[in-house]
């Protein structure tokens, strides 16, 4: 893409509303722009990054054996009322009225219209197990929406719904769903650390939320540095219900904890000194084992392979699609801008024709770009008539993982600089190397 | 994808709410579950169509330089009072007060919303032409919701919106769009009609409405035959603009209309008695220049090479997503079930094992299914123990392209039956030939 045909509305001062870095960021590099209190539009750049979210999210879903469905936003209020939620959920929820009086509602999560569909369709155990998906905008009406997209009231939300036939299957399924959970984080560029919530009046030890270390987080958390250390999560894991328990149990054994459940005497007992941490987190992904209080509730029974009918064992899985991409710039950026991990950047090399006109430059410009292309590089082009120092300022703010620098200097030697955004590491290259080099980075 | 894993509720009897064949052929093949009046979720089998329906109409749209962004559901009411279309849009907009006593809707459409971002970023006529598009579900709170997704009230669309500087430039982006609609169209495996509709009050002549011809169509259209033989759109045409407008002229001087502009007179003047077709239609594109409509009420203005300042001109060019899946349907099926369009089928190939637990069929089944999807193919292979009859039927239900079956009797010849579904053509392959032949129609 070059950037002269490209709607990139970059702002060179953040609108003073804008309290936290990521959203500042996001505004100035023109990613969003506000429609109204908590609610945002997705300009090209902010979108890709929420696709290619989506996208490593759908991936590991399917892998562990996830089926992606789509249910609405506007949800019927009966059915909210029959699992006796509807007065329970408070102003948040945003309710409506139809034309003709019926009462509906912006669907702020899904367990009534996951668990109407199961109790409509499914019946034996031999459908079992299953897990659905969807990802889809949800709405909830925070008094005082903030933080841009990491509290915003329409947002984008992967939730998942298991269906077991008993509580040991569902243990099987939170312990796959957690580890998928790691993956997803790893992908993303994250080190995620799943820390024990308060499950609530389900009770029990399967709910975990996932947080990521950030000053701004709302969340405060304790846990074990450890769990910073530990290695990523082969998929081969998977293959077998053993290794993934083990796994489960090497992860869920470390102490780390929401501030509302911490035990100093637990903590003091389970860490060692030097272990110990106390941060600021922001919360990215929540697995959370209920049971049998949406199908008990609603009727969602199976017959087991006694002809016994029982209620189906549930458990929901969620991860903030749009909220994820501003708890990566918190986690993820520096005073100059955005450093994008690579796998959700919007492009994966950006290149500065420093010369625009001086024809050297604009050939060696749209040479490079085109060999990039043709590799299959996601490429931004800055072909404008901007100053050097402008584009240099631009190109760091939106913050691709490599920018190549195109100048009359390299006429000269035939070498062109290229400079990683993260390491802010430079080297020069010549053409045919700099091709190769950015194509092997991105297989 | 093996069906004893899948969520396929596939159902014997259609409901008897539904009215159309393509509504009875969704529900019964498990593709969509009603939710509310005019609501509905999509089940694995449906969402994968409406995903491959959204990718094709994006790549066509990135080709002639659409650039994808996606505004939210929920608008605020100011925005329509300042365009003047917030009381007029009447009963089926979706309006709703949030909990501090704000009027929202649930957006019917977006021109407000664009040319509110319009206006905010972008000044100068150096940033045209510009043409954005998005894909997102809207809301039309209609009275009687009827014929499934084909009149839903929560229904995904495309629209895009153009920008130019004025008449001339918006003229030729009118007709870009309207040929990139016949790509579409065309790759769906739809000859679509692109018929005049009213312009309303905007007046002119750049309006279309793009229909498919079906009985159950709500549209009544009177059009010149030659229409449906013209040769599909190169994607070459594109690059230059007096060939857009050639093929544009081509295709629009036909005489093709719906009903209520109809002109007897003008209609025998153009046609020739043979070519002259009257049809019911359904409609699923729309392209519609409306000039500085918004832009003059909204203050959208951009500065000219003179240093003028002028309202923009703008179109809008819409798709119905949902509305797709079941205008397919209507256009493409027998009496036994769907016949998927090859680009939109949910799967490429059916694979039916007819002796499941004959050790022979087993793993004759495995093979060619790992054969399948090692080649890049989509499967859905029926490894379930139903008897064959009810695997016939329901496979002929979905409707997928191409059926493989796997019976005791290939022991004896080592050969298989395929059978096309949508010309019932039949014919006997051994392994190799078999993946080889079918690899080769996907590629």
């Amino acid at each position: 893409m070059k950037i002269s045909q490209f709607f990139l509305p970059t702002l060179k001062e953040a609108p003073s509303e804008a309290q936290v870095i990521s959203h500042q960021l996001m505004l100035r590099s023109g990613m969003i722009k506000q429609s109204s209190a908590g609610i945002y539009s997705w300009l090209p750049l902010g979108f890709k990054v929420l696709k290619k979210i989506e996208e490593i999210i759908r991936c590991e879903q399917d892998y562990i054996g996830g089926q992606e469905i789509l249910m609405p936003t506007i949800q019927p209020a009966d059915l909210w009322i029959e699992s006796g939620r509807y007065e329970d959920y408070g102003q948040e929820m945003l309710r409506i009225k139809d034309r003709s009086n019926r009462d509906l509602l912006y669907g702020p999560t899904n367990e009534e219209l996951i668990t109407d569909i199961f109790r409509t369709h499914l019946k034996s155990y031999k459908d079992l197990p299953l897990l659905l998906y969807h990802i889809q905008w949800k709405f909830r009406d925070e008094l005082r929406p903030r933080y841009g997209v990491m509290r915003g009231r329409e947002f984008l939300m992967k939730d998942s719904y298991s269906f077991d036939l008993d509580m040991n299957q569902s243990r099987l399924t939170y312990q796959k769903n957690f580890l998928s959970y790691l993956r997803i984080f790893s992908k993303l560029g994250l080190k995620a650390v799943p820390v024990k919530a308060n499950p609530g009046p389900i009770g029990g030890d399967l709910s975990h939320e996932f947080v990521i270390l950030a000053p701004n987080g709302e969340s405060d958390i304790f846990f074990d540095k450890k769990l910073l250390e530990f290695e990523s999560i082969s998929k081969d894991i998977f293959l077998d219900k053993n290794l993934v328990e083990k796994e489960y149990n090497k992860w869920a054994k470390c102490y780390a904890v929401t501030d509302d459940i911490h035990n100093e005497k637990e903590y003091n007992k389970l860490t060692t000194p030097e272990n110990r941490v106390n941060s600021r987190a922001i919360e990215v992904g929540h697995v959370f084992y209920f049971g049998t209080k949406y199908s008990k509730s609603m009727g969602a029974n199976l017959i087991n392979n006694k002809g016994e009918q029982l209620p189906v064992h549930m458990g929901s899985y969620g991860i903030g699609v749009s909220r994820l991409v501003g708890a990566i710039i918190e986690y993820s950026h520096d005073d100059k801008g955005i450093i994008w991990p690579e796998n959700v950047a919007p492009f994966s090399v950006g290149i500065l024709n420093l010369k625009k006109g001086d024809e050297y430059c604009d050939k060696m410009s749209e040479l490079v770009y085109q060999n990039l292309l043709i590799a299959g590089l996601e490429v931004l082009y800055d072909d404008t008539s901007e100053r050097a120092g402008s584009k240099f300022a631009n190109m760091d703010l939106i913050g691709l993982p490599y920018q190549v620098f195109i100048g009359s200097k390299s006429k000269d030697n035939g070498l062109f600089e290229i400079k990683e955004r993260a390491t802010n590491k430079r080297y020069f290259l010549k053409l045919e190397s700099l091709i190769n080099h950015l194509t092997e980075k991105f297989n």
